[in-house]
């Protein structure tokens, strides 16, 4: 049966596209139709859209967008020109994933191609997001295969913030697996932190897991150790924002911690991510730039302060794991050690 | 230079109590006085009043207050039940401090005295209320004196929850030695994670470190493995609500984790804690019973929902720290490395 979690994002009317705003959940299933470049980016940027794979199909759909913006006029150099702007636009919201590039770049090429060829810019932007959208929702099964045969039926399993079906364009990548495990009647169950500051663990994870039928348990983020010394998580599954040709795993704060107490516990850590967060540029996680996020959102929530005015805030979006604290990465080409993840994309 | 921490208890007129309401802060500085053992039990259940040494002296002042409330006759027969009620009521209110017991059970034999001797009751109960108090006002400074000696100067520090002034009759336990120092001018610079559910790290420790005037730098809860790993912190010190014979810790939830970290990067991790804590009956963390709370606390915040409706929740108020991820106990006694821990209190 198929899983009934809405499509966090469409194409909409006039070259737009709609998005279900993620800032918005629980409380709110709203969804938002975006017919600018520049709406596009502030939806990535204030994280109506957000998890790796997904920014890099909206950062693509934007790229298209921009282009039906301009009218649906052949491709010249003008056009190729507002594709590049485009980009560099989208290009600037996120610093740490490292699929939004890889989309881009994609798109970046499309255009010139299609300026080469002469042909219409917004069908073939449109048909190359497209690609990617399916791309990666092809890379989202395969990757729940694969996880999903690590996995003991009726396995407990540990995660962290939202690598699901509301980060991708299919299925999820972290929570791949459990879906293809519980839709072959597996039953799983799924312990997920909040995940604080922006807590995509209760208001995301939770979310799509029980809209899916999915047993899932919420604690505090402080909590995660203890968790795991009961005794009963078989494995955890994260996903990722960027992993480094050494095997170093950039991935939402927290995921480094996790990682520490899955090791002090025995529990085998996957990362489970489509061969486009491979990035071989990075040698290793040092490289990878981590994005400071602002200070009101550890001083507070929902406009609520809960901490005295003025008080000094670290508040980085992402944290690194090394690849030593990775038992396996689960890509879409196979699982593989994380030392020989850069062999993947070669 | 004295600290400019408000008392968060104090006697009031009419045997009552006054109490800083801290569920309220940072946003108010809220007192309120409490004339009932009842009023009093409330108070240590909703955490108006917490931190496992205040916990104690605000029982056996609630047990005062109880006496207070019969009436000032001479101590008899029941009178001493009414005092052994108040236990029963106040003792009842937190499963997990082992300091409340302890203060309580010097209230029972003090009014036994008292009984004994046809002493004034409430009198008799209060002067063994400030003795406890003053006792753990020296204990605090004994600690921050012994700990502050384990600090180099311009430490940056890591804590977790709130062990300071808010939670002592005196200048904290795991915040007396950054006390101690900062008032020798040493500048030292605290790293507090918020501690979800209740965010006594953001409300209570960011609130009173301030007050101090002592550099302090919020951070999440899932942020501490990746702070812990930048390299520039020398020590974390930590409270305990109970301190098991083998060494073992129970304290705040996230505690645990927070030592992984710490060993993980070969930072020493000190617990600081009055020698009241220590449990010589609980042979191992596995005997301390551990407080399970409401799942709302976890699935919302100030009345604000973070959660889908019906989610499942795990909400332990503590964890325990093995023994062996203790660098050494600071005791008003003396710094034990943890299998020791027993010998302080032979």
């Amino acid at each position: 049966m198929p899983l009934t979690i809405p499509s966090p994002i469409a194409w909409a009317t006039d070259h737009g596209i709609r998005i279900l705003d993620q800032t918005r959940l629980p409380q709110e299933e709203r969804y938002l139709e975006l017919h600018t470049v520049e709406e596009v980016a502030e939806a990535i940027r204030t994280l109506r859209v957000r998890g790796a794979p997904l920014i890099g199909i909206a950062a693509a759909m934007g790229v298209a967008v921009s282009a039906g913006q301009r009218g649906s006029g052949e491709a010249g150099k003008n056009s190729v020109e507002g594709v590049r702007e485009a980009c560099h636009i989208l290009g600037a919201t996120r610093p740490t994933a490292v699929n939004l590039q890889w989309a881009l770049d994609r798109m970046r090429r499309r255009a010139d191609l299609a300026a080469m060829r002469n042909e219409e810019l917004y069908s073939a932007l449109r048909e190359e997001a497209n690609a990617i959208w399916e791309e990666d929702r092809r890379m989202c099964d395969r990757i729940g295969e694969l996880g999903a045969a690590l996995l003991p039926s009726g396995a407990t399993v540990c995660t962290v913030c939202n690598a699901g079906a509301l980060a991708t364009g299919g299925i999820g990548t972290a929570l791949a697996p459990i879906y293809v495990q519980h839709q072959a009647g597996g039953e799983p169950h799924v312990i997920v932190p909040e995940t604080r500051p922006l807590l995509q663990g209760s208001r995301l994870t939770a979310w799509e897991l029980s809209r899916a039928g999915v047993p899932v348990t919420l604690i505090a983020d402080a909590m995660i150790a203890s968790r795991l010394r009961l005794g009963d998580v078989r494995a955890v599954f994260v996903g990722a924002d960027r992993i480094a040709a050494n095997g170093d795993v950039a991935n939402k704060i927290g995921t480094y911690g996790l990682a520490l107490a899955a090791r002090a516990h025995g529990i085998p850590f996957y990362v489970a991510a489509p061969t486009s967060t491979i990035d071989a540029a990075s040698s290793s996680g040092a490289a990878i730039p981590i994005e400071q996020r602002a200070p009101a959102e550890v001083t507070g929530w929902l406009g609520q302060p809960s901490a005295p005015p003025g008080v000094g805030v670290w508040n980085p979006a992402f944290d690194v794991t090394p690849a030593e604290l990775v038992t396996a990465i689960i890509t879409d080409r196979g699982i593989v050690p994380p030392k020989d993840v850069a062999r993947v994309i070669d």
